[in-house]
């Protein structure tokens, strides 16, 4: 399932005003499209083919942004419950925004877990307490022991860079997202982009169920932007347990890290940034 | 409909960490809570109630949050189609997070255009062209005249600073998204701040149709990041043809101003800016 991030960008022409020019510079823009899921799957006697989704995204990787939506969603427990997935489409340009994954015989897509994306389960309720009890029910890792994971400060403050170094489209475009996977070494293992930063994680756990690495409890997840409560979804139900923000973490993200016992990390900029739980996992000496 | 934007800060205790100290710091963080979108019509001789979306967003203009979302989806062609709207509840945490919309006895919502998210509609499938062409048939003042908006250079690249200074919750937090309306003279109309940069957005489109100001072709739009296909179409939506984004634009977010004739701009910082689409709005003497 490896696929050449074909397509990511575009180039443009645009004009470029300053206080000294305005004038027209050969450009790139992130290519933003849209992709279909589709599942497949035996109900009873018949198959059942559904569209599940219609998400914007960046070409490239797209079996495994495909593959890591249905299970951060939840509808997918393991990779075992996939025969196949692949592009389909009656033309050239169909096939490029179409995937279909097909279910093994005996494998039922549960989707009335993601009908209300994790937002809401309890009786009483939508609201931000009963969105958090539904991700401890649903995800696969939570009841694991967790190996106990330290983080050098040192290291921690270079992972930003490490990430820029590493992420040619966001040099080319200055519009993409990325999700990095780190070990405690500050060493990258793998890197996903995309226009949408929920797709950018879905990418990179895609892979890692791919590659039968799940769950990422030996890793450190370090998002472009900011952390909200769906990107600490996602890194949970991957069995993440320490995620790192360059920008600033919402309220119901650090509420989901403290219930799960993830260290969250946010606002993370040259020496400084600030711990949002479990500050004995980062060693200042 | 106006309503306080209470609760959209929570105060916090995080670590704060840099070259020089490692201590607790009294902080505050962007609410996120999920808001949901139900909505009550006539169909034939019965009445259909239904849940149409969850959303994460930030308490505070909760009800412009549903119409602006209901008219920007297409799902709503008028603010006349609304007989009312309130939150409703069994309980008062419920209360808080869900707004009910019921519509007057001869409106229908057009709940199959938004089903795909304007993502795609034509045959052949799902692709940036299909999305762009369901824009073009749903948006209610495409077809109509445009007055002729010119914009100074020197007022442009003051809306960045004027949109910040007026940011309450960005100053406080460093987390949130904010759509600002402004007149070609630079003065701010209306400011909206959300988690999510579509609930902004949405938020500003939904005060205006309540105190019937649409179509906004008089106004410039400012998006304090990026910009989005999605937030595009939302602008079209609302008639808005001057969009300036403080982040970068994506190849779709392009393609579709290019297509409806919309002034897009985007990275302004200080005195330089890029125009996208259509550089005669710029006065730069």
């Amino acid at each position: 399932m490896k696929e050449l991030a074909t397509g990511a960008m575009k180039p443009i022409v645009v004009r470029k005003v300053n206080a000294h020019l305005s004038a027209p510079f050969a450009d790139v823009v992130s290519v933003e499209e849209p992709l279909e899921i589709r599942i497949d799957y035996r109900d009873g006697t018949e198959r059942i083919q559904k569209s599940i989704s219609v998400t914007m995204r960046t070409p490239g990787n797209d079996l495994d942004l495909a593959l890591g939506f249905l299970f951060t969603e939840g509808i997918i427990a393991s990779y075992r419950d996939i025969k196949s997935l692949r592009h389909v489409g009656q033309c050239a340009r169909q096939k490029k925004n179409v995937v279909q994954v097909d279910f093994v015989d005996d494998a039922i897509p549960r989707l009335h877990q993601s009908e209300r994306n994790f937002y809401t389960t309890s009786s009483c309720g939508v609201c931000g307490k009963s969105s958090i009890d539904s991700i401890k029910t649903v995800s696969p890792f939570q009841e694991q022991e967790k190996p106990p994971l330290k983080l050098h400060k040192e290291i921690l403050c270079q992972l930003r860079e490490n990430l820029r170094t590493a992420q040619a489209g966001f040099a080319a475009t200055g519009g993409i997202h990325a999700s990095g996977l780190f070990t405690p070494a500050g060493e990258l293992v793998c890197l996903r982009e995309d226009v949408g930063r929920h797709n950018a994680l879905d990418k990179l756990i895609g892979d890692a169920l791919t590659n039968n690495t799940l769950p990422l409890n030996r890793h450190l997840l370090l998002l472009s932007g900011r952390a909200s409560f769906e990107l600490i979804q996602k890194a949970a139900m991957a069995g993440i347990t320490i995620v790192i923000a360059i920008g600033a973490p919402s309220s119901l993200a650090v509420e989901l890290a403290e219930e799960l016992d993830i260290t969250l990390i946010g606002f993370l900029k040259g020496d400084s940034f600030n711990i949002y739980h479990q500050s004995e996992t980062v060693l200042l000496n």
